[in-house]
């Protein structure tokens, strides 16, 4: 194996475990880990199963889309990861997963209000989901415009990325991103649970009103700021 | 095994994963394997469950239903393959499966609609779904008018069974076919997650519109045709 | 082990795929495998999770509640299963289960319509749900008047409990009979899987008509009856 | 291992199943043990995965709080425990889970009604549900407080925590009780199943009236109190 050995197979564990916690089928979805010296990341190839994923075949891409190092092509996503990584600092790891739940809201294009302690423990605002993209764009440079979309759907929302972690592509599926790639998709099995828990609260009552926000900062602030007492640090 | 061991290997691995999958239980569902040079396919025995499945099982069956080869007798469907593999130029496997959303699909008669992209990927248009068979029909060759149903569908529909290669059929369930048995399988295995993140984008809102089209053939072309970059070749 | 290890063990083996189909949880739900000669059956012993069953746990039981052998007090529904194989002639199996679909069909007092063949390959009619007992009845002898209103509803529902081999019990579960523990045990998945597919049907479209009453029969007789073809006998 | 050997690998044990009955992902809920000779519990560690726990890493902790033994911080919801173990005399497990058909009820904010004998096998009333916890008392001592709060709704609602072992609090989720950390995981899993139901059966009918009152009572006898006669004991 390359020098690349440590990244890559960082990337290749978080994404396994889209298959060990059913967040997609196959070949779908990936999960890459950034190196913020390098300015690289390693990535799953494209169209490659879980079942036959090996830590060498992940791919080595700059932050301009170079190939750095690796023998097959990277996953058709990979321009995105590259927006993200430069657009929102001090990320490592970066999560797309098709899970079914996620995706019907990102397909009803719907935020996913704060239900629960569950979502609030993770994220204390709404999951935002993104508009549809323009045909412009769609023909211009398709992955590149889906992580710009992704972007400007935080600016507008003047939402943090730090503090907001997951995000819905309308019509396509749920993105995560954290301080590690096993960050990252722990926060898209997160999402996934979040969004069954949500739709299944709404099955029982529509007009089901979030979470009163004093409970939502408070669930929030045991994991996560100067005062944070969840977990073992 | 016979001179077909290939051919019955490949049905045999392509019926396995409707039980990977969970596609169907006990002996439900059906996958055959095509070889176009002999105008012959191996198909799963029926009734036989797929805990007990070995290869040397599969019987070799030609266009006009004639057994060429095995012990068994085969599929009760295997008349609806013949129709299939006579009917769709080019296709070298059939998936017949029994699965819960694809099913629940079939027998609400509703084509679904393209709601997202984990559709788009695999079809740009609804999943068709077939009308009821008349009773005459019932009464004089069920399976091989389940054939011709299907095969009808498409005429009227003016649909390309190249491009739409999944079917509902109306109170039954849903056949997939492909360039192989293991893409037929993958494409039913592709067919319930579609069937069951429509239903749930249904749930979240009932008047949920289709995904825009030039979204829908974005990702068509990402995977098929003389510019697709998605996978390994 | 006693001189009836032969239907402990049918019995055993029934009771362990209620486990392996996901049809209730730690001890709940029941298989019973009769011995028509003898006129004696043998029963899941009462509250005993299936991780620790052994067949020699089975305990057997004539038609008038006797206990025949074993150390173990038997399910607490054994009286049903004696009622039943009183009341139903050639049956040899009897399976109670907890599965949440079929559960929720009985909580709803709700039969289940003819939406589809996977129905129709086993009962050409609507799975029937009883009454709820009256207070009286449920004092007297609670698991034996549970089987006299099975029973009942056969009798005042004009069915042939020999073509509809599976009921609910209203705000309780399902029970399916067959001609062998086997059999039933199976019957009780597909009626799990049939009553999950009708709540999906009618979550798609709450005014889905039962399937043609043509297609219900030749699905039947597909299987059963002088002309059915599937399987290998 | 220190001389709470037992109790830790009671709790251990308990925690696990959590794991076993997909009642939470990763390290999410927790159960404890309790001895009510010493007045200290053995608890799940803060923030650890399943599927890295062992019993060593249990916590020992006395009914103030105090961190009796272990090197590892306890449960941030180890006051709730504290607080329900004063409460309710004679328990010897907690189990607090995020399972999701559970925390949908508790995030609808809406008790569950008796719709069937599997619920009322374990509880003869609808399981309830607490009010949102005030700014004020979130502030305090917010653990502490959601015990305080499970008390208070027992209390108001005339409830004995001896019959009705599960409550939901509002916009969180499950917390269930009993005579050993087992039996607590055990109505943890009831409750989720019996959650499950109870939403399955809104779904078909959602003007289903509770069970009737004589069932629900001959069912809770069945298996309480001296006349009970499932098991085998």
């Amino acid at each position: 194996m390359s020098s690349y050995k440590t990244l890559k197979e960082e990337a290749y564990e978080a994404n396994l475990e889209i298959m060990r916690q059913s967040l997609a089928i196959y070949s779908w979805g990936n999960v890459s880990a950034f190196d913020p010296d390098k300015r690289i990341f390693a990535i799953k190839p494209s169209g490659v199963n879980y079942e036959i994923l090996r830590p060498e075949m992940m791919v080595i891409v700059d932050l301009d889309g170079k190939i750095v190092d690796g023998n097959l092509k990277p996953s058709s996503d990979t321009k995105t990861h590259q927006v993200l990584y430069s657009g929102i600092s001090g990320i490592r790891g970066i999560a797309h997963t098709h899970s079914p739940y996620a995706t019907a809201w990102a397909q009803a294009k719907k935020p996913v209000p704060v239900f629960g302690t569950t979502h609030a423990d993770h994220c204390t605002a709404e999951i935002p989901c993104t508009d549809f993209m323009s045909p412009d764009a769609t023909k211009n440079d398709y992955e590149l415009e889906t992580g710009n979309m992704i972007i400007k759907t935080f600016k507008e929302g003047n939402l943090n990325a730090a503090h907001v972690q997951m995000v819905l592509v309308a019509g396509h599926g749920p993105f995560a991103w954290g301080e590690s790639a096993a960050k990252a998709v722990y926060l898209g099995a997160v999402l996934e649970e979040v969004c069954k828990m949500a739709m299944l609260t709404l099955t029982l009552d529509p007009s089901t009103k979030p979470l009163p926000e004093h409970i939502t900062r408070k669930h929030w602030e045991r994991r996560h700021g100067p005062n944070a007492y969840y977990g073992q640090k």
